[in-house]
């Protein structure tokens, strides 16, 4: 059977441009080969000029962005570790799982779905429980809401606790910066913005993170994931851990260079620009936003589905008759959101143009 | 810098044939695609005849072969249960590492490097300490030996307790008959014996070990690798879980479907004939085994360093001269050991005749 060719506007994966996947099919290497131990420390220069820090715990994890999720929490919490978690979404509320898995000591901040986690709120939890670590979604990819950090970090780091963030869907569309914004950890997926096959999940460790891990009482709880072993075959040492995703890894390091040199300006304002021009097609269709006006992300458009029409049908139509993949919604939006992606490569005049006059056809509007 | 073309006979990843690069390459899909979704279907037909199983459970977790042994143990152990581990190399060393992290109380009955666990020994423990889990190493990679398992299973059944078995280096390469061996969980990896990238870990739980994981008092610790999660996104409900790494998934199907085309009796003939080409090559040059004689395995030839030889820059030679990778020794064997892979596409007449000249010419010998 043929792997069909779609048009991948769905929360991720986003379409993989031809060089990624030609980059993906190189031939394997060892993952001790002088070679790849070379490529290995480009995708760290490169990570670290994406995230915009200077964290020398940068690294691709070998699993997929859930895995850099899992991966903040086993090596930052210990049990009975106070956590406060802001949860709008579903991947709030998977962090607060994850957390919960890990022995900590949850408290969620919540939000109505499509809605951020107002600072003021998240400030006042964060004095009163004086957490260890505190976790919000950059971009909640379940609601299509970019969350403000307004203050947030300033008032972690004087109870004494570090920041992590949720950049899987955020990271390659819109700026994140993670040493101005004064955040701790922060994680992110290959299979969003960055435009590349899912697979690996980028993270990052401020030098204070480091030091709550190097100072941990007990093991971390994943051996896998276990970023004090990790550090050592990334770092210097070159030390074997596990069999790193080669070819993966090859796809990521030229998934980055494209990135790079469209720049990560020009790459932002074409996600906004893209963005824009869905929001008014749609607004021509009679669809609106779920998410909160002036909160909403560039890559990640979550729309109701319009009074009357069927949901599943409506995207399998987009899927069958034109190879086109949006999302549905997930959670409290399940059978009354869709989420249109415009993600990395995938974000282009030709899509957003393309999508809304398949969506026209199909609803006769 | 371009890739450069390597023999990859060290202990994995071993070389990928071109029709698994190209599936790799192929267009990303959505992880719900349907035609993804038939694709997950046959890997899963594919993966029980590899492993000789009808376990409902059997799926590719989202990582590497460490992964899917993390993945056995977090979903089969909890804290407090005793479990019973046969350690006579780095990877048996490992399984106590992970099963202590999920607060195993872990019983090692060890062996010397190079040597297997006498099964009587094995038996003995469990009567002893009538574990909840036992688990042996099938191949291990770090010490060239295969690990019989007389009478284990039936032991480790009569006190209530699992068995669980490290296929990594085995699978494809040599029998590994689940069922009938009475295995209750095993994982394995891609990048050895199926010429697959790695990325990916094959495990199976048989009906027991499901029972094991539906009966737990509290939640398994890894989000990421809950296999009560997982099992929802590859069988019938097709749940949301994570995104799925779909192009490894298309490389997996196509390894797995070269693996039939060849079928595994010749498959495993020709590692085994392979394996008795390069044995006789290297005693041509002097160059003895060091795992014990009758118990090596015929895709992993862990064999001494010669007396007076230079293990890194005879490796570094190989590497530089000939574009041949094959692996230092591990722990007790480091700079005392190498390891010849012969895994999958790498087994070849070519590349065993090409690898004993290239070192008696580096040799000298």
């Amino acid at each position: 059977m043929t792997t069909p060719q779609r048009v991948l506007m769905g929360p991720g994966p986003s379409d993989v441009p031809p060089r990624v996947l030609e980059a993906l099919a190189r031939p394997t290497v060892g993952h001790l080969d002088p070679y790849f131990l070379g490529l290995m420390d480009e995708i760290r220069d490169r990570l670290r000029r994406l995230f915009a820090t200077k964290n020398e715990m940068t690294l691709a994890v070998s699993g997929t962005g859930s895995a850099g999720m899992e991966t903040l929490f086993v090596n930052l919490v210990e049990p009975g570790d106070k956590v406060v978690i802001g949860r709008c979404g579903v991947f709030g509320g998977r962090m607060a799982d994850v957390a919960e898995r890990c022995g900590a000591e949850v408290v969620c901040v919540d939000a109505p779905w499509g809605q951020i986690i107002p600072a003021q709120d998240f400030i006042a939890a964060i004095k009163e429980h004086r957490p260890r670590l505190a976790a919000l979604v950059h971009a909640e990819t379940s609601t299509g809401i970019c969350q403000p950090l307004d203050g947030i970090a300033d008032a972690v780091h004087e109870v004494g606790g570090l920041l992590a963030l949720d950049c899987v869907t955020s990271l390659g569309g819109m700026p994140v910066e993670i040493d101005r914004w004064g955040v701790d950890a922060a994680y992110s997926g290959t299979q969003k913005c960055l435009s590349c096959p899912p697979g690996l999940a980028p993270v990052t460790l401020s030098a204070a993170a480091v030091a709550r891990l190097d100072g941990r009482a007990r093991k971390v709880q994943s051996w896998y994931l276990d970023l004090s072993m990790v550090r050592n075959y990334w770092g210097g040492e070159r030390a074997y851990h596990h069999t790193a995703p080669v070819n993966m890894l090859y796809a990521l390091h030229e998934a980055l260079g494209i990135v790079f040199e469209e720049g990560l300006e020009a790459r932002f304002a074409r996600h906004q620009a893209m963005h824009e021009r869905l929001r008014d097609g749609l607004a021509g269709l009679g669809i609106e936003y779920v998410s909160a006006p002036g909160h909403g992300l560039p890559m990640l458009n979550a729309v109701g589905v319009p009074e009357g029409v069927d949901d599943a049908a409506t995207r399998r139509r987009l899927l069958d008759d034109y190879g086109i993949e949006i999302g549905g919604g997930l959670g409290d939006f399940r059978g009354k959101a869709w989420r249109i992606g415009l993600m990395g490569h995938a974000a282009t005049r030709r899509n957003v143009t393309l999508l809304v006059a398949a969506l026209s056809e199909i609803l006769g509007r």
